[in-house]
């Protein structure tokens, strides 16, 4: 039998601000990625969803960011190395904190937006990312996406690490996402979406835009809970996975 | 013999901004409080300043503020306890990464200016305070202002606590500090402020500004580290102590 | 014939963060009050908003706040006179800059939440916002709680006030809201609600939690927009004042 | 004669936190920059700066920045267009607002650090600028890097601009600063510094690192006021400009 995990981005909420349905978003996926402060995030925000995560037994990472609560951490910022070793190790401490209060142990760390895009490309930034989970504790799991330094950097520096896939993105012949850019950078059709999804996990391959079969690992993927239409796609790929004999699990 | 633990400030530095001589006041403080980025501090300042005070052997703190940069931290702000608990959990879980990643211990927890004397006086601010250590760690030490809500919330969740005096200051008959508004507040001769705190570390009294000596218990005095004067007022308080068989220690 | 402004808090919105249903409350209101960037706002949001009110001939105020995004500018803060003035001084500039972009005049002055309510009580915060607005532009309105030191230090330094109501809180014997912790702090039936604010604006008394009617002055009505519920009643207060020969006018 | 104008950035303090020596270097600059909030500078620290300069008769400049102050405003942020207008915008309305109270004119606006790095290079951003400059006051004179799109997008938008240059640094033979990785970035020699200051203002041309003289305008030249070296360069290079029949003249 197969398995899969499934994660998504939880915790977003800021001081009287609200993002997100994250009780609902819950019931479909086996992990969850809260924010720490920096892009979003409060500590009374960290304290109500990690326990909210614990109380549906969802796995939880920390989803560190840069300091760019102004653009929800999305805009690339010329950090060094060493700026973002002291940043993740700052967050996942902090969220670190509350798992330890709510008494459930921390799965993981996914780098959020622009840092998870930038270290994707920058071997030392993944390598310094990789360094802070490792310091900070070396039994965290480490996320990225599939294929990219975050992995590799992982790895080297002894995490396990957790390739991680879109079921709604395309994929290039060298196995990078197709920019956003691009026209033909969605899959929109969800028929389409779930099938693509399946093979990843069972097949380990995913077409890529010029027709190849190309390999790509599928530990976890991405969920959106934004949004009714999110949440809907994210209970169908749910039942999908199951229904072909797919466990959606956590890796605890 | 007697003892006494010296604590001071540091690691108050932010991105290009830089406060205190921490380098130099590490030479006669026992514990260090380090800025955990909410009122003082970043993660890079915080990461080098763990390493500085671990290099000295200097025992480590967490010196949680509330979110005000640009009033660091000394300005009273109506937070709920409710706000004081998850702040100082955030706080303390982000210095803890640090001193993790430097294979150091986290001795103690001082809440910061007006977080500090806010909680000094309010027995429900305390208690979260208290609790916030409490859960992150219960082996943590909290430190307050002798006599204060900090000290007995802190001891009543089970925390070891240490009564923080202030060489400085002069005191009320009630024990409390005599507000800085009044013309008496400040102890400005040296030799006097000497002998006062040798009293309230062998005899555990100090005269209070009506003449009466009123009960103190002094585990620790805060030295302060900014300025050529405060520096020499450091090494005369430290020397004085030495000579008269009062030991300077942390309580690692 | 009787006249009132109908003023609402606009443009709190951050980043990806949306509050409030702007373009609803607009249809309503005379007056509008754009945050700043201190409790909320963003540029970006700003330049959105003066637009949209631009566009439906609202008049416009600068809403300055305390600076905690987190706690959306409703926690007290103790800051100086000074720090009061410097404040409103570069936010109302900030603002002013966006309403100079779009060729229309800035209206007025209103200090948002615990700004508010710490001036209407604390005369040199008073006076201090006074002398700020009075700085930028002497002709700016100053808003400020009816019988409070914001109109009071307003008219002293020779800015035109605006008192403003609330509809839907209770009033003391001495002119002061009930606070919001008393069990009668608001009135919730809404025919009474309006009945109440016409006579607060046709006969200028308003009775207080003893039954006594005081004298009141109602130049301009505090309305909410966030929720289906308040923009209904804003709806039905508009109706009401126009029903019975009170004009909505903004004081351009 | 010639004339030239000397700036330099200053109220860069935040907080408690002090950065350089406004009062040493407004001896020797004919026009002041002023931080505007976002990578430094704060309410208070903007309204003593303006009064700083004011009574040295130094013309006044807004001087915004990326909203980095954890960076100092240096890390280079992707920020669209849109974003730099506002935050241009926001930030140059924020200092008039100081300039108006003290009764002085707002005489130019010269982006910070990344922002102005990032303009000087990037067409799209450079125009977003200077229309934001010219929407808040068409006066405003637009100051940046000699022959960047800062200069013609400036231009192009109908504002009066302020051409650039850099005493210690050296040039490429396309007109662009040899960047500050090479080894050759700096010109040390101070007096050769000053000699190719003279060049570029009297005889319009500097040598380019491959010995070849290229065109440069010198409208401006940017000093720096922190460190004693500085100051005394700052000194230095005023009294050869004088001595040399160089008018050092803001542009007022």
């Amino acid at each position: 039998m197969y398995r899969v995990d499934l994660n998504s981005d939880l915790g977003e909420s800021f001081g009287a601000y609200t993002i997100g349905n994250d009780q609902d978003v819950l019931q479909y996926v086996s992990s969850a990625n809260i924010a720490c402060g920096f892009h979003a995030g409060d500590p009374n925000v960290m304290q109500k969803t990690v326990a909210l995560a614990a109380a549906k037994g969802v796995a939880i990472g920390a989803h560190p960011g840069v300091p760019d609560l102004m653009g929800f951490g999305r805009r690339k910022m010329a950090i060094t190395p060493q700026d973002a070793y002291a940043m993740v190790m700052y967050q996942v401490g902090a969220l670190q904190a509350f798992t330890t209060a709510a008494h459930v142990p921390l799965q993981h760390v996914k780098p959020h937006g622009a840092l998870y895009n930038m270290a994707a490309k920058d071997k030392a930034l993944a390598a310094a990312i990789a360094k802070a989970v490792c310091d900070v504790n070396p039994k965290l799991i480490l996320y990225g996406l599939a294929g990219s330094y975050l992995i590799t950097e992982g790895n080297k520096a002894g995490l396990t690490t957790a390739s991680e896939v879109f079921a709604d993105r395309t994929y290039q012949p060298d196995g990078s996402l197709t920019p956003r850019s691009q026209a033909d950078a969605m899959v929109t059709n969800e028929e389409k979406a779930i099938s693509r999804v399946l093979r990843m996990i069972q097949e380990g391959v995913v077409t890529a835009q010029n027709g190849q079969d190309i390999p790509v690992k599928a530990d976890t993927i991405c969920i959106h809970g934004d949004g009714a239409k999110a949440l809907a796609f994210a209970h169908r790929i749910k039942t999908a996975l199951e229904t072909h004999d797919v466990a959606v699990r956590s890796f605890q």
